[in-house]
């Protein structure tokens, strides 16, 4: 395919900004040929306001003609053929395997969104039938309206240009812009492509999808700044999702984000796991941190533990086979780089003591730095919040608590993370009901002898959690229920049937399930 | 009752601060004798960590459990007796027929969520069961904790210390510190004293509830600001609505805030409305604009129609009705001055004519403003937002458009509102979709030949809005569902069934409804 280094606006290239950047292979620090385009402030704003004349359009259309988009996009995407898995692997050096698994975890996003649409219950239809002294009110969901999506890094198929964000919004019926980002800007223009199609094949208005380049921060606060914009998804590090929130909350109109910026997911290993599984554990979490070289937002990055031979053993082994690891590719000069930064912030606390690695590697002719093991105390962690910034690579601090009640006052002390885990035997079920209700309390996934990495995409997952973890707790960026971030509901009160959408006829044309008077019930009025 | 003019703080009265207010009968202008003290810096503190510590208890106990709170607290209410019906009286001016019902609403909405509570299905409990290669993921919503609530000045009872905010933030299980409107402490300290009664009675931690006075805006600015917080519940102005949001968008740690900040509620009149019912919408729309001296988030207050003999003909007949209809008892000089100087900034546009009212009454012996009519054009209104200001009072502005085109324009133009309505005939139902699919947008809730004001509170119901209505559309602050604003939802991966939530055990001790591997069952696993 011959790619553009252009943007996509409404189906059309467009590369209106003479500032570019390129494309750089992390396994060889070579930037590629291509100049890709900053978008402009002009283009946003045309990407933007070609999405606001589209959802004028898509508001008005059925779940099932948008689930026909959906499905279009998947079809779109695998078309793309495996030139898309060599191409990202060019500018991620994720893999093959991992990028195949990956892109089949993307099209079936998109298809399980437009199986969910294809029953209209999931627009959640409740309707009170008019009675003495009270009116007729029905309510269902409706999209907000434009959507601009930020993408991640460090999933350039499941959480960028055609990720779970972009689907979700899509499936609301919510026209999207995504700003891309610029660690893979080839592999976004793929995509680009895949969705323009997508769109234009189904006969969508072709501003429903744009696609923006920017390699700086201007790009994306022109965006979130742009009065047509509802709402908006991101992925990415706590310091991008905060300018993002930020600059949204300043609007004149704030608009809600949906920002999830990763954490530290705090790991408790008791005594009784330690004298159970000591070792099967040290595997687990040496696999858990190092996985995909430690760039997932569920990097077990804080590991808790009180104070005994057997717990420095613990310590010691996992020390060694992460010292005894190879040293994994990073994503991009950026990520190599805000590692050793944040690595250095942490030593730079006298209470750190670093056990193995805590260095850029030199000389290496790909982007990496050292797997990495730090210690600290339980007092030092309560003593200095800073401690628990994220280390966004294959890094990984165990804090040795004194006994049960300093691990209690410090998980009291832990920040909002997406998971947090617990490695404990069966017979000290009846002692560690209240750490449980601890954990819970500063995390959306609560993990039982296991490890953080590895989100299942099912109905039951709830990927969030509280600030810093995410800017909204109430909802999820994994799973079907992460489409309700661009709905919003609408009551009518009184409007003839002929008016009504059809979820809310009286005659239930669609034969859904509704909320009726206080009953679920698929019959009609 | 013996009131005492301090803060209730987790059950204790409390008077730090040497900073008093009184009480103002807007009747008489007289104030009363009992100064009431603002809370200080360090009783906001102690609120907010007594309301921590209860949620280290509460977070645990059973929905039945707090529905028994729920419905002592509508016990204790009730308790109160007449008196509290005269005290609101004389504080707000409402008149003790429209408080009675108020009463009932507000004892209503805590035994609501009691009965919702009684059915654990309410948790949204979802669970996909282990398969191979997948882990048992189980989730179900829990209160976020600590929640701050500020009480509205125009519904003492239903949206103020014991209104719905707070009623639905107790059903979630998080405690509440709710800030007091300053126009009716008296009133506020007789709900403090039965909230705290009830939750004594019940044996909850005191700081469940706690009661903050205060006649500025530090109070609440240190309420929101405070790391305690986990979320915070509004409703009043747009001005006091956006401080609250930026204060709590600048926290390290920011949190949600659900601030309700009224609306124009924008009416559309057709001309065949005109031509079958003038009269009739007439009567209705001048009840609608002067019920409760027009105080209410949902009052009528820009009644758009087409240019014509009949037009005019409505205009005139409301604007004589406007003018004969007594000016009926503000709530308080701060309302009253807040009115006077927001129609002083309309009619300073050159393109607004006033046709009736328009100015303070000189020399009442009660806070009131007169009944005022405006005008203007589609044109002036597209040109300057600042004509879709509330006007917090019985005011109403009519905008005359030239023609259809002109119409949709400006409905195009209208910027989030609570409620949009429609009078329109039958014979007009096949021209009419997109008009109301463009005044969905707009709305919360959408209404047929009827009036804004009057919320049931139903389950279909809708009392939200894009901004500047609400600040977070996808949310409700009346009927059960608001209830979700100050949950959030936490999944369990592989914990043993003897750690998990009743509602999530395998056995399903509870027999509700569960989603089970995407089928909506009571049975066990």
């Amino acid at each position: 395919m011959q790619l553009t280094g252009h943007n996509y606006i409404a189906g059309e290239t467009s590369a209106e900004g003479a500032d570019t950047f390129f494309s750089v292979d992390p396994r060889s620090r070579q930037r590629g040929d291509l100049p890709f385009h900053n978008a402009t402030a002009a283009e946003v704003d045309r990407a933007v306001a070609a999405a606001v004349a589209a959802f004028d359009e898509i508001r008005n259309y059925s779940s099932s003609r948008i689930a026909g988009l959906l499905d279009e996009i998947a079809i779109q995407i695998e078309a793309l053929g495996d030139e898309l898995l060599h191409c990202a692997d060019r500018e991620t050096g994720l893999g093959l395997p991992r990028l195949t698994g990956e892109r089949e975890r993307s099209t079936g996003q998109f298809r399980a969104f437009a199986t969910l649409l294809r029953d209209a219950a999931y627009l959640r239809p409740i309707i009170n039938s008019e009675q003495p002294g009270q009116p007729s009110i029905r309510q269902m969901q409706f999209p907000v309206g434009p959507v601009a999506i930020f993408a991640a890094s460090n999933f350039p198929f499941a959480f960028a240009v055609a990720g779970g964000d972009t689907a979700s919004a899509l499936a609301a019926g919510s026209p999207v812009v995504v700003k891309a980002h610029p660690g893979h800007p080839a592999t976004s223009e793929m995509f680009a492509l895949a969705m323009s199609k997508a769109v234009a094949e189904q006969g969508f208005p072709a501003g429903t999808f744009s696609m923006l380049q920017g390699a700086g921060i201007d790009v994306g606060q022109w965006l979130v700044a742009h009065d047509g914009i509802e709402a908006v998804g991101f992925t990415g590090s706590l310091r991008g999702g905060r300018a993002i929130y930020d600059a949204a909350a300043r609007r004149p109109r704030p608009v809600p984000v949906y920002a999830e910026m990763g954490s530290v997911n705090p790991v408790v290993i008791t005594p009784g796991a330690l004298a159970a599984r000591a070792d099967e554990i040290a595997d687990g979490l040496v696999a858990s941190v190092t996985l995909g070289t430690g760039q997932f937002c569920t990097n077990p990055g804080l590991i808790l533990l009180q104070d005994s031979r057997a717990s420095q053993d613990f310590i010691t082994n996992v020390t060694e086979k992460m010292g005894e690891a190879p040293a994994g590719v990073l994503l991009n000069e950026a990520i190599a780089a805000g590692l050793e930064s944040a690595v250095e912030q942490t030593r730079a606390n006298p209470q750190i003591e670093v056990l193995t690695g805590g260095d850029a590697i030199a000389d290496s002719d790909y982007f990496c730095y050292s797997n990495t093991v730090m210690q600290t105390t339980a007092a030092a962690i309560r003593a200095d919040d800073r401690l628990q910034i994220e280390h966004f690579g294959p890094v990984t601090l165990f804090v040795v608590c004194q006994d049960e009640d300093d691990l209690r006052a410090t998980v009291d002390a832990l920040e909002g993370n997406l998971t947090s885990t617990i490695h404990a035997e069966a017979d000290e079920l009846e002692d560690i009901g209240e750490l449980l209700h601890q954990l819970r309390e500063k995390a959306g996934r609560v993990i039982w002898n296991g490890f953080p990495t590895g989100v299942a995409v099912v109905q039951a997952m709830q990927h969030g959690g509280p600030y810093p973890a995410t800017t909204a707790p109430g909802t999820t960026s994994v799973g079907l229920n992460a489409i309700y971030r661009f709905m919003r509901p609408i009551a009518f009160q009184n409007v003839p049937d002929a008016l009504l959408p059809e979820p809310l006829k009286d005659g239930n044309p669609l034969g859904i399930l509704r909320q009726v008077d206080g009953v679920s019930t698929a019959a009609a009025l």
